[in-house]
């Protein structure tokens, strides 16, 4: 193997590359068996390493799924919809379906582990849970700031949280249905709710503020 | 046991019995855990019989999913929005929403093996599209029955299932934030969403027609 200046060589070097693998494989298994349904046996056969090698790495499937999860957090960084401001910045949003087109693997680990994270002992729960919850408030934060700016009318934080929860229902779902079946036109389908969607916060229709 | 008169006695009634045990709790195991990570052996366990006797009525563990599906079909089969026509047919689905709540176990095991299903080799998949299918088209057509009485604009085929399909992705993105976090308003925030759509809709203004 060509040694590159400035980076880690030798065992060190082929240590990550090998976590790397593990991670890879792993989230490939994730998205198309589960977490529960995945092996740590298998994704060992994956990768071509034995059990005993894989267990090295990661002690157990729970350490594996964090170092999954965290992999996938970096992967989809970039999707934050950052360098935007106002209305526009929900624009990014119509980025974020054309990604998930380009990257069906990731799509499925998502849904796959949010289906799974329904229910209350699943390890990934708190991860979905909090990613969730972080994707709503950072949109919540960037509608009341539009709404400062004078581009849409004033609205409560509790409406801003209802009209961000639905736009953010239709996203998900539209993404099973894409999932379900590759003819549904998830952009299309997408992109006329956004500009009905955005034309409704312009004329000031809000959602009713549901949680108190 | 009592024998009430009219029923199956003796050795066939309580295998029905005994089957009936065994689908509900494989029910419940494929909410929790889903169809990949439920086991034979810990529904053998939780109906309080042997692997064996479990294999005596269902084969393996894809005949059972099977038969929890077929269950799930005539708990759900209630849920058809029959009685009522026009745009009020659609405010049934308000009342799904209500069910939804009441029946978390159900609502869990949709989502999960919907997840599951979002790959192509899962055995659920068929089932789960032809479901999909099923409600889009009922509701199309409703849409498009709803239009030819004048109660709203004409539309097209293509419109009706944009519409549609947009709707249906709203009502599982609510569900499953709600299965995340119990104190989303999924009642409430449907509620808004569907009063928003039918005024939308007997404005006329209909999504493009997404799919050729």
């Amino acid at each position: 193997m060509a040694n590159v200046g400035g980076t880690p060589r030798g065992p060190y070097r082929s240590g990550i590359k090998r976590r790397e693998q593990i991670v890879s494989a792993a989230a490939k298994a994730f998205g198309e068996r589960g977490y529960n349904g995945a092996s740590m046996r298998q994704i060992a056969a994956d990768v071509g390493v034995s059990p005993a090698a894989l267990l090295r790495h990661f002690q157990d499937k729970e350490e594996l799924l964090a170092a999954v999860l965290e992999w996938w957090a970096r992967e989809t960084a970039a999707l934050r919809l950052e360098g935007r401001d106002g209305l526009a910045a929900f624009d990014g949003l119509r980025d974020l379906m054309t990604y998930h087109i380009s990257h069906r693997g990731l799509l499925e680990l998502f849904i796959h582990l949010t289906g799974e994270a329904s229910n209350e002992k699943h390890p990934a729960r708190a991860f979905i849970q909090d990613r969730y919850t972080g994707i709503v408030s950072m949109l919540v934060k960037r509608l009341l700031a539009t709404a400062e700016t004078g581009e849409i009318p004033p609205l409560t934080d509790a409406q801003a949280e209802a009209e961000v929860r639905a736009l953010c229902a239709t996203m998900d779902g539209l993404e099973i249905q894409w999932l379900l079946d590759p003819a549904v036109d998830l952009v299309g389908l997408f992109d006329f709710h956004l500009d009905h969607t955005l034309a409704r916060w312009r004329s000031g229709a809000y959602a009713p503020g549901a949680r108190s």
